[in-house]
This record gives C-alpha cells, structure tokens and sequence, in this order.
C-alpha cells in the first residue's frame, strides 16, 4: 500500500504511543442515526489529550527520535491544535519545544501552547515569515522539525485512531475523515487498507476549501488559496506525502457547505452533547449532503477535535 | 436502608430498564484533577435518552405498571427534563402521555416533549394551577400519575447510575449528585448504602436555592421560595418519600455560588469537550469551594444531564 508506512510501522506507531495517548470512546447517538438512516460510530478523538487528534501523530514523532536527535528538542510552525500537541508531547519527554506562531494567533491558543511549557517565537501572519522564522530558530536551536502531516511519523501517529476503531467495529461500509492537510487522512486510509480492506475510505472537505478535492480529482497538488470556511483546522493544503497517499488509497473525498457544516455541529452538539469543532463537523455535513449514498450503511466517523471559543459559537 | 427500596427491588430496576436505557460512559480528565488534586470520575449521564438521568426513573415507573395499569397511559405535571422523559419512555411502550405544562415554558422544551408523541396540557405558570389542571386530566382520562420523584419506583430508576457506577468502580471515598427534589439523590444514596457502604455520600445545591441543605441540616422540610439560580433543574423542594431516604443516608449536603457553578460549567466544557447543564455543574463547584475535604480523594461526581439552550450560554 505504502512502501515506507507499511502495515508493521502503523502497528508499532500504536505501541509506541499506547502509554500515553488516550484510548477515546467510541459513541453512537440513536437519533442522529434516525434522522439519517444509517448506523453511525464516532471516534471521539474530541476527548484526546490537547483536544485534538493531533497529539497521536505529535506524540508518535516525539518518540520516534532516538536520544541523540531528542536532546536539542523539537520545533514546528502551527498556531493550531498541531502546535499544542507538539509542546505537551516535548514536554513529556522533558525536551524542549518551539513554536513559531504568527502574532495574530488567538490569545487562547497562545496560552494553550505556553501552558504546556513550549517557547514561543511570535512572527507575521504570512507562509514566508513562518518558514523563515522557523529556519532561523532550528539554525539557532539545532531543534528537529516536526511538519504538522508531510511527517511520516506523524502520519503513523494518526493512524493510530483508525486502528483502534477496527480493533473493536467489524464490517464497516465506510470510514469518514476530515481533509486539510492530509495527515489524519492518509494515517486513517492506510490503517483501513491493511486491517478493513472492504471498507470504502472517505475525505471530507468544506466547499469553500476544497483544494483536496481538486487535487485528487485533476492528481495534482492545488493551492489552498484565501480559503473562506468556519473550519480553522482545515485551512491548509495537501503535502508531497499526504497527496501520494490520499490519491493512492482514498475512495473519494466529497465536499460539504458552510451552512451544513453548522447544521452538523449543532446536530452533535444538541444530541450527543459532546463538543467538536467545526473542522470536523465536515464529516457529518457531507452525510447530510449525501444522504442515499449512505442509507442503511454501517460508518465510522473520526471527529477531530473539540478546540472552540465558547465565547463565539456560530449558533443561531 | 429502606424498608421498600430494598437492594432487591434496586436490582430489579437495573434489571427492568437495561434493555432501553443507556449505560453511559464514566469519564476522566487528567487536567481538571490535576486542578483539584483529586481523582474524579464523571458519570455521564448528559449522555443518556432525553440527555438526562430523568429517564431511568420514568422507564422504570413505566415498565413497572402491569398491563391493565397502563391501558390508559401516564401524566405528570413538569416543564423540564422529567417531561421528556416520561413521554419517551410512554412512546417506547405505545401507551399515551399526558404532560401538563406552564403555557410559560420554553419552545424548545414544548417541542422536545411533543416530538416524544405526548399530548401536551397547558395551565397558568402557578404550582396550584399545575397540580388543578393534572387533576382534571387524570380524571378525565384515567392516567396514572408519575410524580417526578416522589414515587419509588422513579427513585429506584435513578439509583441506576449509582449502581452502574459501583459496577465499573471500587474504593470510592466518595460519591456527589446534585439534589433538587432529591431523586437521584436518594436513589444514589440507597445506591451506595447497598453496593459500597464505605463510600460518604454527597448531595450538592447551589447557595441560592437551598433548601435541601436547610432541610437536611434542621430535619424538617423547607419549601424552596423563591430560588434564583441558573440551576434550572434544582428549583423543587425534597417530597416526603426523598426528604425521609436522604436524612437516612446522604452524610452531607453542600451549597455552592453561582459564580462557581458556572466556573464549574466551563472547566467541564472546555476540558472535557462534553456539554453539561448548569444543574450538573453544582456537584464540580461544590469540589471547588473545599478543595481541602476532597485532597487525594477518589470521587465519583454524576453529571445529571446536558439540556441547554446553545443560544444563552452563561460563559463571558
């Protein structure tokens, strides 16, 4: 399936992190199965530590290094969930952190990711700043880059939480992952083509966002330009990695609009009382959308994450 | 304990309900016990069918009717969670509900309990027009009246969550429920007296409804005037049967600020990723404001239910 991410690397990833990534629950809600006639399981990587599904593959990257290539720490650019996952993992390994955020970033985020002891290197909100701050702080630190997904252990990483949905759900027709990058895709495809090979693979993408869509569809990598999507954690684009896979093993990914984006998140918030952010309500959104490709089938879902500003919520 | 809830008729309840009751997960958060240096475990009874505990109690008063019982269905006055309880569990046995509810209610609960297939009677917001207007409905349908928790066999229905929990725990030093007109109290307190006698047994309040605490503390009934509390489900008074189990059993009932319950609130919100009612949040708080008497201390809190309006969220 993949010549480097092979069936052994994706097992040993899950070993690796067993002590110290949380097993997330698995829930069901009657009445959204109802209301969609459909039997779906939600892999609520919400209750994972850092809030996000991000700290799997962050997590797997850590200790991944050996001791020699650990000392000096690790470094990353990412005002997201991958930036406060990499500094609680570092952390539990005692080494250090850096973050290169830009300056615009949330207060809330900030304080998350100094709260798990990471430093932080504030630049401007533009790509070029990113790198070249981050090129600056691993010349000065000698620090090891953990990319949020064009990882491979980070991949592996996120692997981790299709394979615990297939050590205890059989027969699934279909798994559904959100897409911004790739990575959570790409681990997730790849467990489910060595443990689940029957069950179709499913990226899901915010219309206004879609560049994975278009990139797997023309098989050549798109931009994610001036995205418009309430889903922060699906901003980016797919990498050199994360594409080879997703077009190698990916069934399909379809896309879903704001407004079913918010419905969804509101339809999981009010019945499973369980809260998610809207980057991975996208997986519900596009079910809503395309209700009969999915009647009567038996899915698993991965919810990302749960990291929302309580104080801005987009319910009306 | 009680001479008519024994453990016996405890164990029947479970045994009754099981098959249309949701066993709800027990979940941990490694931050908030760091927090309050304790070991919390968290009942998640927002989970459960209606998104509230109240359906254990109305599932086992439902199901413990025999045939010629419940021919002519069952009624209750309530504008809350009780109300959608009882429709749902009349619906589940095709027999009908009678609900008298204050024409003043919440449209999103009217709609809740109409959506369950109940008939819904509405009366003046007055207690006496309640208990006038279920009055003439019983007498002109024959209903069985299900008293919110005033009945035992809704008590022993609550005591479900308690006996669930002793199931997957041990060595409890303690357990806390929230106690408005002290059913789940005093079906987690008979609970514990049968399954894990050394467990102390806690009933939480908020400081600005208290009469549970008063009447506990004096041995006489208080009448709860008045309560201005964001504890929506907490605003009744203890009934003769809850007032008689809970100065019985229950070791302590302890009162907390609104400020703290909603303190309490958000930290389960953003920590947990899990929505709670502020009704829930009361048994966090009271951890909160004596931090000292639970230090190390193995707890079992019970989140009652996760019934909010996403639109008036009490966080700043």
């Amino acid at each position: 399936m993949n010549e480097i991410l092979t069936k052994e690397r994706l097992i040993e990833a899950r070993e690796r992190i067993s002590n110290q990534v949380k097993r997330t629950p698995i829930l069901t809600s009657s009445s959204i199965n109802k209301i969609l006639n459909a039997n779906i399981f939600f892999k609520c990587e919400n209750f994972q530590k850092v809030g996000a599904f991000k700290f799997r593959g962050a997590s797997n990257a850590v200790l991944s290094l050996n001791e020699k290539e650990m000392i000096n720490g690790v470094a990353t650019h990412s005002s997201g969930n991958h930036a406060a996952a990499l500094a609680l993992a570092a952390k539990m390994k005692n080494i250090p952190a850096y973050i290169v955020m830009p300056k615009t970033a949330p207060e809330i985020k900030k304080k998350a990711v100094a709260g798990y002891g990471a430093k932080i290197i504030f630049c401007e909100p533009t790509l070029k700043a990113r790198e070249e701050t981050l090129n600056n702080v691993i010349q000065e630190t000698n620090a090891i880059f953990i990319h949020p997904y064009d990882n491979y252990d980070v991949i592996a990483g996120q692997s981790t939480a299709a394979q615990e949905i297939f050590a205890e759900l059989n027969d699934l027709d279909f798994i559904i992952a959100p897409v911004g990058g790739g990575g959570l895709l790409s681990g997730t495809a790849l467990s489910t083509k060595y443990f689940s090979p029957k069950t179709k693979i499913i990226g899901a993408e915010p219309k206004e966002a879609d560049d994975a869509f278009k990139s797997f569809n023309d098989k050549k990598i798109y931009p994610s330009i001036n995205p418009k999507t309430i889903c922060d954690g699906l901003l980016t684009q797919l990498s050199e990695k994360t594409f080879k896979i997703i077009t190698n093993t990916v069934d399909e990914i379809l896309t879903a609009k704001e407004e079913t984006i918010i419905e969804a998140m509101k339809l999981i918030w009010e019945r499973m009382k369980i809260i998610i952010e809207p980057s991975s309500a996208v997986t519900l959104a596009i079910m809503i959308e395309n209700q009969e490709k999915f009647l009567n089938k038996k899915i698993a879902i991965i919810l990302s994450g749960g990291n929302v500003d309580l104080k801005n919520l987009p319910f009306k």
